[in-house]
């Protein structure tokens, strides 16, 4: 049976990032009763909000699901708190060092995954106990390794330097690009643009229009000199890739990024001067259509193509 | 029966990149010999130097072989008589308009490829009567495009967007990688970084060993200012990406490039001051292999791979 859904108990091993501003209780609950795996995106709440979040996926879904947490989180030991409180059985962390946490989670009987973009911290995932590692390429939205290495070159070189199970992301939002993933030694997928763009995300109308109307190269991986981060480009971004090209240091960066960025983009709507977050395959998503309908089709899509993939002669 | 195989008479749809200064007569009749396609790399050779190539390339292969043309080469004129003269049937071309010679070509009766990196480019390919297209991503040495857009997101997109076969290109060394590209709707794959690191490469020692011993994160795309290309980090790439961040201007990049800079590095050795074009998959490279090796080895895996999806079972 697949590593990823004997670990999560779940249908198709089609997980759903944790986005900021993008998956509140609404998407997770959606994801997870489609028979995925839902996360909530701690990275954008506060406490007190990712706990109500939390208890009304609870009540909107008795399928599992699970919350990402950013480990620069500034609040984190009470996030961490708040998981052991609430019972959460499946925490994603990101953006940080696995060792430092793992070892208490792990404590309070939860699953753990952890996000990397490169073999170093692959390993020190694996050493620090964790249950399988997400391995996001260059392409995927948001923030990025510094390595800029691609999911076609990433995936197989963290499934041979790692013995947990690999879930691959960045670039995927279709059946073909997860039977891509698979064919690179994934066991499963974690996808964010296209649930951004979905029904349930809590994205504004605004963000998820641009989405659609997004076209091949109008995202950029940008902020280089602070974290990398994909970005849609915008004037905001724009204003950024001058700073950098002009020399700009790293505290006129911080200056020009100002705080609440990505909130004024992604949940307020403001496609200007927001920081809008999202991956290179939001220039083929066309439709906000439901969660359950976007990972219906991708796993459709994906029996599909594995069956033309397997009659293949030469 | 495969579009790519039948397209050029070939055993296995695996194309062995045309590279500056590495892919001469030994190179491609090495990998024609063994069923792929071999490409003479034209974009490092002066016209007559060129036809010394075709002349004994013939002489060492009955199979079919071809020539790569960089269509921003000087003499490109000469070049084209020379490929009619010499009676070549294969040609790819790349960076440049392929509105400007496809018809020509295609009255000379031969094939011809065009490489692209974005769907204005296929189109316009498609569109000027080539046969058959590239899609070379982000992750792939050299020369790339400047919408960074990936092999994994690329390779759908231009599938959907073009009626002629596609052969993906960057970031694929591997038969898993070779499946990975198939499964996104290419019919053929083009390799370069692996074939650089062959036997048959005709590439200095000094850095056929750089390739084995890079690892993650040991190439970037470079001079986005001019051309953007994908190189290892040396001292002359650290130079040029130290004067990008200070802001510095078109013509103070050029005085800096200079002139022969590819053949210094990848020609005649010095791992310091040339350029060092390779791909992201580099750091996957551990042993100077014969280019027949390198392509039975892709295929056998490719082969064992596409068996191992077949049987997956969810």
């Amino acid at each position: 049976m697949n590593a990823i859904k004997k670990l999560f108990d779940i249908e198709f091993p089609i997980i759903q990032a944790g986005m900021v501003w993008c998956s509140g209780w609404r998407l997770a609950s959606a994801v997870s009763n489609a028979g995925g795996l839902g996360l909530i995106g701690a990275g954008s709440m506060y406490p007190d909000v990712l706990r109500e979040h939390i208890k009304k996926c609870r009540l909107a879904t008795s399928k599992p699901f699970g919350v990402n947490v950013p480990l620069l989180y500034p609040d984190i030991d009470q996030v961490f708190e708040i998981l052991a409180e609430e019972r959460i059985q499946i925490v994603f962390t990101s953006a940080g060092d696995p060792s430092k946490w793992t070892p208490s989670l792990k404590e309070n009987k939860m699953k753990v995954v952890h996000v990397i973009a490169n073999k170093k911290f692959a390993l020190k995932a694996e050493q620090s106990g964790v249950d399988a590692i997400v391995a996001e390429g260059f392409e995927a939205g948001g923030h990025n390794g510094r390595e800029e290495t691609t999911t076609l070159c990433l995936v197989p070189e963290i499934c041979e330097t790692v013995g947990i199970p690999v879930i691959a992301a960045g670039g995927i939002g279709s059946g073909k690009a997860m039977l891509a993933a698979m064919a690179l030694g994934a066991e499963g997928v974690q996808v964010g643009s296209a649930f951004a763009a979905s029904v349930e995300s809590s994205a504004h109308e605004n963000f998820k229009k641009a989405i659609l109307n997004s076209g091949e190269g109008d995202t950029k991986l940008s902020m280089k000199t602070l974290i990398p981060v994909r970005l849609m480009k915008n004037d905001f971004f724009h204003r950024v890739e001058k700073a950098e090209a002009g020399g700009a240091t790293r505290a006129e960066l911080l200056e020009l990024l100002g705080r609440g960025r990505a909130k004024k983009g992604m949940f307020e709507g403001d496609l200007s001067e927001g920081e809008l977050e999202i991956g290179q395959v939001a220039s083929g998503i066309r439709e906000i259509k439901p969660a359950a309908i976007i990972l219906q089709g991708m796993w459709q899509e994906f029996i599909a193509e594995k069956e033309r993939i397997s009659n293949l002669s030469f």
